[in-house]
């Protein structure tokens, strides 16, 4: 059980987050935001694999890379395909869906469902390749709890910030993971059996015989697990951080252990960040702090300033929180 | 006077051509079809100064590089923006127009201008930035004679083809230039002086007033002026190339001096090539004999070939039609 994570793009370029969530079962592969060329670090495999799409919102420097997505997988049949973002989401995926000649399609089965997040419900459209994804057919809004998707070995969650329009903030956690302790078992006079996977999953209630004894199943998950946290990444970018932000963000970023966060701007442009609902260095770093993450990666960096100043800026943000770095990748020293 | 072309992409990848029209005033720069990174072998500043993108059709392979060219002109106010493609044409781009966000345009004056070319009718509508493309503007259609744009010293001419939708072969045509011929005027007693202009150019009728003498100016023309053809270049791509085809098309590239033509499929695989409405190097080559075009550059290839095979390609044509290249920054041997 375990996240990895790869930022897409390079600091003068887009940028996007590619979040790898490895279950026992399986892998699930989520994209934070498209924009231009950020498919080109992946294989036409890599794009195949990828489960969801998560939007922060639809300006150019997001969304200009999807054609190069969309083309390795409109036709994918083989697992749902599934986008999600802000409300007006529906919309524009349909136009970006319809900005192709769509002939010869009657017979392709794949369908593809937007999920617009909303305060406190989730609206679903689905689109139909056979129909050239010409009607948005309507399903049934679902409440928003605490995540927007639950993938059975982790969950999303989203909260819209504010950037003039909505953009969403996203954190991917893991859940707990159950294991047995051993010396709790031996205690209970226990030997390891094919009981125990019916006490680790947590699926079953009631009793439970073992070795010809009934336990009640409730008991015996609280005397035998120990719960192992999972790990948790957010992912953040493109909107005003000020006070009010952060007060909203530090629950929202309880026990997350990466932190992937915008940093468009140097501190004494701080000016121009917030008026283009924009963050700076010094508020990225801000914000780190108060959530007390395990770590910060600044992305999304404004191609106003030259290589020279990128550790300049890593500093600025490191005399905040010290455990910051660039994407390793990006070759930055500091 | 004289038109400058390039292939954009490689063989491997999605093709464009880029036309640039040298007149005395000026220079056009016509844009055929935007695959996925033909815009990447141009400047920010030579995509800034393209002037008309015509479409052939909007399969992905000729659409899919539109972001990044929106992305530099979209605002752009210095001129008119103009886009060309075959009917249906202005559904599909403002569906492109649309797939992004836009907030915070109310101040923008860039206007768009769609013009779809129907047999013999140029239909228009017209897109307001400021509006976030919301809206589609019919304007006054117009009749479509022999060209779908008069550049002052050149056209464009289109012909719609059979690709199962409408593909449009496209044809870039310099009007012819007139020169004075000085032993004609010597032998009428005239002197070079500001009144060669009115002759040249053509532009008055009636009389002339030359040191005193008047002269008809239709008279003078046809006594002074030898007429310099153009040059003149066709764009041609995803068409089913049957008899009936190439019927048509002979007239079409009269004259013309470079075809620039598709060339997907060997000849070996023509029944798959006019299965997807697609050609070979064999039936593109016979065209271009039967065209008695100066020379053919073949493009588009499928990336069913491995390179080493692009030689014998390259073969399989100029066995029909000798001056037969293809792009030179391909690096190809033949």
């Amino acid at each position: 059980m375990s996240i990895r994570f790869q930022i897409l793009g390079r600091p003068e370029t887009d940028n996007a987050l590619l979040v790898q969530v490895d279950g026992g079962q399986g892998t699930d592969r989520l994209l934070f935001d498209c924009g231009d060329r950020c498919m080109d670090e992946l294989s036409y495999g890599e794009i195949q694999a990828i489960d969801h799409l998560f939007f922060s919102h639809f300006h150019m420097d997001h969304v200009s890379g999807f054609d190069n997505f969309f083309r390795c997988v409109f036709n994918r049949t083989n697992k749902p395909n599934r986008i999600w973002g802000p409300p007006g989401a529906a919309a524009i995926l349909q136009h970006r869906f319809q900005g192709f000649l769509w002939n010869w399609v009657d017979h392709m089965s794949s369908q593809w469902r937007v999920t617009e997040i909303h305060p406190d419900l989730l609206r679903h459209w689905r689109y139909e390749t056979s129909e050239a994804y010409a009607t948005a057919h309507a399903e049934p809004a679902t409440a928003y709890d605490v995540a927007c998707w639950d993938g059975g070995h982790y969950v999303v969650e989203a909260m819209a910030m504010d950037h003039r329009v909505p953009s969403m903030a996203y954190v991917v956690r893991e859940k707990p993971r159950y294991n047995v302790d051993p010396a709790n078992m031996a205690a209970l006079g226990l030997t390891p059996g094919s009981w125990l996977k019916a006490v680790k999953e947590g699926m079953q209630q009631g009793e439970l015989e073992i070795n010809g004894q009934r336990h009640d199943l409730a008991v015996l998950r609280q005397q035998l697990l120990t719960a192992v946290p999972g790990e948790s990444i957010a992912y953040l970018t493109d909107f005003l951080l000020d006070e009010q932000a952060i007060a909203r963000l530090v629950p929202f970023l309880s026990d997350v252990r990466w932190m992937v966060c915008e940093s468009q701007y140097r501190h004494v442009d701080a000016e121009l960040a917030h008026r283009n609902f924009h963050m700076t260095t010094t508020w990225t770093a801000k914000l780190a702090a108060a959530a007390q993450v395990d770590e910060l990666v600044l992305f999304h960096i404004s191609n106003r300033y030259p290589k020279t100043e990128w550790p300049a800026m890593l500093a600025e943000a490191r005399a905040i929180f010290p455990r910051t770095r660039f994407p390793e990748h990006w070759d930055i020293p500091g």
